[in-house]
């Protein structure tokens, strides 16, 4: 049964195969009967919570509040940004009608050609123009500026080609919408909050990233700049996890948002936009987790011990209980989640594969001679590895040992990358390491045609420049031409 | 500038002009580019959010799991159930095609007719279909069973009168959906839920409300029984904030659910469904505040104190700041969210009238004459009385006052709400007595047909059959049949 359970795919069989039914059998997402949409399900669901409180709380306490936009935008209001609509209105939801109306023909109910609406609305693929058409009025002065909102909500991207969290037609993210009296100032938003995505991938999702700036060819549509996190996934694919953008006065400039600057002058305001979406659970999955299922790190584990009885009889379980209540209470008082599952339609051996397949990262057993001996049954679902201890101050080891695990899964998934990055001189070189996986640090000429030249030969994209690092200048792989520094590549999701 | 700020028309002159302005100045919400759809302004979200926060620990506490299920639904699934597509189907946002294109007449972009979809999609104005279509999956046997699942979320409905609240097109919404292996499981859940929000209501909101079972004609389409809260507002109208539905097996039979019994016999499941929306912002609105601007619960209010100082030079400033800091740190200690509003570019009475506007619940202000006499302006939002007194312990007495206006607050409603409720035995005295506004206590004789009869008559409709109170039978005031027990009448919402 245990193993039935189970039965993943193992990684090196097929990574992909791995990722989708360890989506499913981990009780995390599923297909919905919509194509490309998913059901988030309730565990799923618990981690998406975890993140979402800790990035709510990052982003109040860099001075950002939450507002909500409509759903729905103007067709019209897309065209206004040349290189916004460009990229966004090959692929959107759009809604044509506003009533449905039962079939003449007897056969259910048809859309009503009466009730056609006279300007077509687009499910949002991303906000800003619903939203700088709506700071239109909230900015006359520097005094009003600046704005610092931020939205959590749901939106729509047609993509052909879904996987679940990864990419799909609908998805949860935040987007923060800042509007700016000065360049200076919207370009240190952008940064603060790359930083502030940085900070929370790297010391809660236990996932290293590498902060940089996107090549003109991957920016956001209507963006000057656009920073980004990459993570390496553990198949040697990167994953774009994050982004920033410096809009400079583009969106203002389309919805004619102007201000009286200090100087009394009339100006355009400053913009930025920044996201992270569910598909950063895509990415928590593939970093750490392994062929017996999820690894989640303790920060955002919903459960981060369980505790399952061994025993034969209720006088057994009752004794456990007794000396687990305490330690649940004391736990529990340390803002530690765990849960005792004494269930009893299950088997201890169903439990443990369970709780190793949805990732929990302790597991306590405790059995009729573990009370006798004073002792208690660790597992560390990271390393897998058993020890059988002394239950005293046991609450002191399980909280040493969460951070343990916390921080030795950043390190392996740190460790990962350092031997999947590769420095490279010749495009030869490139081309052989490309097939390897992992991120490559190569000389770069900064051309777009360079760049969609390694893409059509290679299937690899320019990652980012990197903020920190090597910044020695060298010559491109592909034409020899001068290069300010290394870039990252790889192949991506 | 104080006055300028406010300028509210008064409740008595427009009750609705008050509350449409009120939304705005408030800075709560506003219209949009998109008909019948509002932004929810910052501090008008960061209510919603305390409600929300309170309501979902509530819903926790009472065994449910959050998920997400898709925004789009297939325009099939409604008609599944049959009264429930008569009910929504007549106001829904259809999505028809997936992609714009350019247009080859150079005018921005148009719908792409080859990206038409072969069924609709329709945008959801509850779950109930699409989730049932899921839960399918997820049930075999009463083991599987209970399934609680809680959804935050935005739904649709294409209302053609709109207003910011209390009926919008787009809303944001809880709705929870549980599944059940017999039916009287379901139903204690129904009532279960209902409790939940009445608490939820009296204890947060400070709203008093009434418990009962909806009449027939105003059930939830697809729902055997449909529970509700009902309030009463400043004008007489009452306002539906809250229902739980007893859905039977209707959806499970639209979907084919079933699952194995105890017995071993396949059987459908037994369903509920119930919601709160963005709607109790405006019964929150419209409940407790003044002609000065809106009054808030401080349980819900997201600035519970604001501290003023008045000073005339930096001098006095950094003096009254030296005392007012350890203030502002020992509040913030036992949790009282607090401003320490020191911003030079405004002037006290401006922000006076503004907090006032927002319905801050406790303002101090304080000033040089207050330093040396050790005391302290406090202002209560609710009574607006002012007192000067002793800075001593001031941290024991703010925690004392808020709880003074919570439970003010509620009693001025429940005092309000009585006042405003009639008992009465003849349908003349009922035409005349609707005409005031309030609750009407009647006696009727159960059928759809006097209850529409006396909605064509009077605007005025069944609000509830109350879970308490008094349970006399007695007869019809319109056709004098035998009557169960009165009912309560308004005209609402």
């Amino acid at each position: 049964m245990a193993k039935e359970l189970k039965n993943l795919t193992k990684r090196s069989e097929s990574y992909s195969a791995w990722y989708n039914e360890l989506v499913v059998k981990a009780d995390l997402a599923e297909q919905s009967a919509v194509r490309g949409c998913m059901v988030i399900k309730p565990y799923g669901y618990a981690i998406w919570e975890k993140m979402q409180s800790v990035l709510d709380s990052m982003f109040k306490a860099t001075g950002h509040q939450n507002a909500y936009f409509p759903l729905l935008i103007p067709k019209s209001f897309l065209c206004r940004e040349a290189e916004h609509v460009e990229g966004f209105a090959k692929e959107c939801a759009v809604v044509t009608h506003y009533r449905l109306k039962n079939d003449p023909d007897g056969n259910g109910v048809v859309v009503d050609p009466e009730a056609r609406l006279e300007e077509e609305l687009i499910v949002r693929p991303t906000s800003e123009t619903i939203i700088w058409n709506t700071y239109k009025n909230w900015i006359n002065s520097y005094r009003d500026l600046p704005i610092l909102c931020n939205q959590w909500a749901n939106v729509m991207r047609w993509e052909m080609r879904t996987r679940m969290f990864l990419r799909t037609a609908e998805f949860l993210w935040q987007e923060g919408h800042t509007a700016h009296a000065t360049r200076e100032e919207a370009e240190e938003e952008v940064v603060k909050m790359i930083n502030v995505y940085g900070d929370f991938a790297e010391n809660y999702m236990a996932m290293p990233v590498v902060k940089g700036v996107k090549s003109a060819n991957e920016r956001f549509a209507g963006a000057l700049d656009t920073y980004t996190i990459e993570a390496l996934m553990q198949d040697g694919k990167a994953l774009q996890s994050g982004t920033s953008h410096f809009l400079g006065q583009n969106f203002a400039k389309a919805f004619d948002v102007k201000f009286i600057n200090r100087n009394n002058e009339l100006e355009y305001v400053w913009a930025t936009s920044w996201g992270v979406s569910t598909r950063l659970m895509g990415a928590l999955i593939m970093t750490h987790s392994d062929d017996n299922g999820l690894v989640l790190p303790p920060k955002l584990a919903p459960i981060q011990v369980v505790i399952v009885p061994i025993y034969k009889n209720d006088e057994q379980l009752s004794l456990i209980s007794e000396k687990v209540n305490p330690i649940v209470d004391e736990l529990r008082h340390r803002g530690i989640s765990v849960k005792y599952d004494d269930a009893d339609n299950k088997r201890p051996g169903f439990k443990f594969a369970d709780y190793e397949l949805k990732g929990v990262p302790v597991r306590l057993a405790i059995g009729a001679r573990d009370l006798e001996n004073g002792t208690v049954e660790v597992m560390r679902r990271d390393t897998l590895e058993k020890e059988t201890i002394s239950i005293e101050s046991i609450e002191d080891k399980i909280e040493k040992l969460l951070e343990d695990i916390q921080a030795n899964i950043f390190k392996k998934a740190y460790d990962y990358r350092a031997e999947h990055t590769t420095t490279v001189d010749t495009y030869e070189e490139f081309k052989e390491k490309i097939e390897e996986g992992g991120f490559i640090l190569a000389h770069w000429d900064g051309t777009v045609e360079t760049e969609e030249k390694i893409k059509e030969e290679t299937k690899a994209t320019i990652r980012c420049i990197p903020l920190e690092g090597d910044t020695t200048p060298g010559v491109c792989m592909v034409t020899g031409k001068p290069s300010a520094r290394r870039v990252i590549f790889a192949r991506a999701y």
